[in-house]
């Protein structure tokens, strides 16, 4: 961003090329958003948020702005961050006035770092030295703008001086572990063993693994989370072998007016995704197209598999969570 | 097979083309097991059994046939059908007498169709009309010369006109599910949903399967058994949803020399099977190849997860396992 306009690092391109898009243009921006080029629960409330500013600041009249949020705010259905900070703006922009918007944009992205920083300390505090833990989809520098979330928790265990190895799965179909947190580990210099989704139990069963970390795209008030699919299975594998399970998640995916899990929507992706596999690297497929696929983007984890959830707030035992620990934080 | 000469489908290529290899030279066979032209726990053992077969039947010297038998019985460690066939063969050739080989071989290769007859009637039994089953690799008439195991018990209960649909599950990191699987599926006109390895959770936590069929590379004397990497995972979230869970397998799967799963060995395969994935649909890579990945081909799951083993001589419930069943029937 330098003040007019708005270049996001394409996600679909990486770990092959480093390619940034300009998406100033709310249409743009939403393309990025459907089409993944943009991703990570928080991240995206930032983006739409920043874009938002600069529109207003550009001079957009109320209508354009009203439209645009509009557009931004129906991108992806499962993430509340979008929502969360959309419905910030547009809270600040009563009547006509469009004057506050552009700084309210930038106290999201300030937020972010900040709810970050407090979640890595919050979060680093349960892992040991020596300790193996499982993460599941990309959950760091490139899916907000501080410092991540459960592998932002990682990152500053490490960086405090503990040694840790991380197994990140690939995360099929669209393999943001395989793709991008292998790639996040390697800059930062991280320990880290790829496998496959399945392989999770094994490393948990063989006492490999100490803790689970995965992100979340919402948290309902009950402590049930929806996140990247494979991250019930994950939970499962987990409980079953008594391993620490924590979603770690800003407040401003604590969806409050949302009951529990399963009032949670759930978008459904193109077949295509799970029949072959597509990005950067190519394309390819095998399975023929005709074959029916099922592809949810997310899944619900009900808070009786949650050992703890690490927020920027601090973190909410399982015990908590069934207090209703979230609704009394509120505001 | 023309009785000179052994042609395998290579399974490699399928389901995008059907090309046959000449694997009458050991040689060349040890290089189709090694390399998954051919696979599938009880084919691999009738089709060294066959090679073996030909060898001697083409008038090769004892020694030949035995440094041809040490090749292939080496060619994989962990599927005991293969160690099976070939230690049939070479008891059935006691000194330099060669000339009972290719008998035996043609037994092995009729004993595995009728074995999978005799599967595919007794745990048909267990599906019941309208049932949803959920499966794991490939177990059909591609990993046999019979029906199949797991794949065969479906088909049979689809032929005996109980509707049933299959959810596939893909099986990274070498496809066999989303590349072997839905092509036999839809040959047989069998409905069925390909899903990614984790979504099998959701499968079964919404009530959309009913029970869980897998193969088997190898059944110890207490039932934990080896099977393709990601069952041991399937088990476990069966298990939590108390859906029932069956691994399928022939006699000749049973070792009954291995007193449990931590016996049998573990083949571990190169790290690029995760980093990407190739086959006759192209070859890709998301991870840089210095990224460390763990790739055992197979997992061991304890015969606690099990409800039922189904055997060409019936089945054993998890009772029966603990109770010593299978070294009961012996001989």
């Amino acid at each position: 961003m330098d003040g007019e306009r708005l270049l996001l690092l394409d996600q679909r391109r990486l770990p092959d090329e480093e390619r940034w898009v300009d998406a100033t243009d709310p249409v743009v921006m939403e393309d990025c958003i459907r089409t993944l080029a943009v991703r990570g629960a928080p991240l995206l409330g930032v983006a739409a948020a920043l874009c938002l500013g600069l529109l207003a600041r550009a001079g957009a009249t109320p209508r354009a702005f009203r439209e645009a949020a509009g557009r931004l705010r129906a991108a992806r259905p499962t993430a509340v961050n979008l929502m969360a900070a959309i419905d910030r703006l547009t809270a600040a922009a009563p009547g006509d006035d469009l004057s506050r918007v552009d700084g309210i944009a930038m106290d999201v992205f300030v937020d972010d770092v900040a709810r970050c920083d407090a979640m890595a300390a919050h979060g680093a505090a349960l892992i040991a030295d020596g300790d193996g833990v499982v993460t599941h989809c990309n959950t760091g520098g490139l899916a907000t703008v501080g410092v991540g979330t459960a592998l932002g928790v990682i990152r500053r265990a490490h960086e405090e001086g503990r040694r840790v190895h991380v197994y990140v799965d690939e995360t099929r179909p669209l393999l943001q572990g395989g793709r991008l947190t292998a790639w996040e580990l390697r800059r930062l210099g991280i320990p880290h063993t790829l496998i496959t989704d399945s392989m999770a139990a094994l490393i948990l069963r063989d006492g490999r693994a100490q803790r689970v970390f995965v992100g979340s795209d919402r948290v309902a008030r009950n402590g049930d989370f929806a996140n990247k699919v494979g991250t019930y299975a994950l939970a499962v594998v987990a409980a079953h072998h008594h391993v620490p399970f924590h979603p770690v998640a800003p407040w401003t995916t604590v969806d409050l007016g949302c009951p529990d899990g399963a009032a949670i929507p759930i978008e459904q992706r193109d077949g295509d995704e799970v029949r072959g596999a597509a990005g950067s690297f190519g394309a390819v497929r095998w399975c023929p197209r005709e074959t029916d696929a099922y592809n949810p983007s997310f899944d619900v984890t009900p808070a009786s598999l949650v050992t703890s959830l690490v927020t920027d707030r601090g973190v909410f035992s399982a015990d908590d969570l069934r207090r209703g620990a979230l609704s009394a934080l509120d505001g």
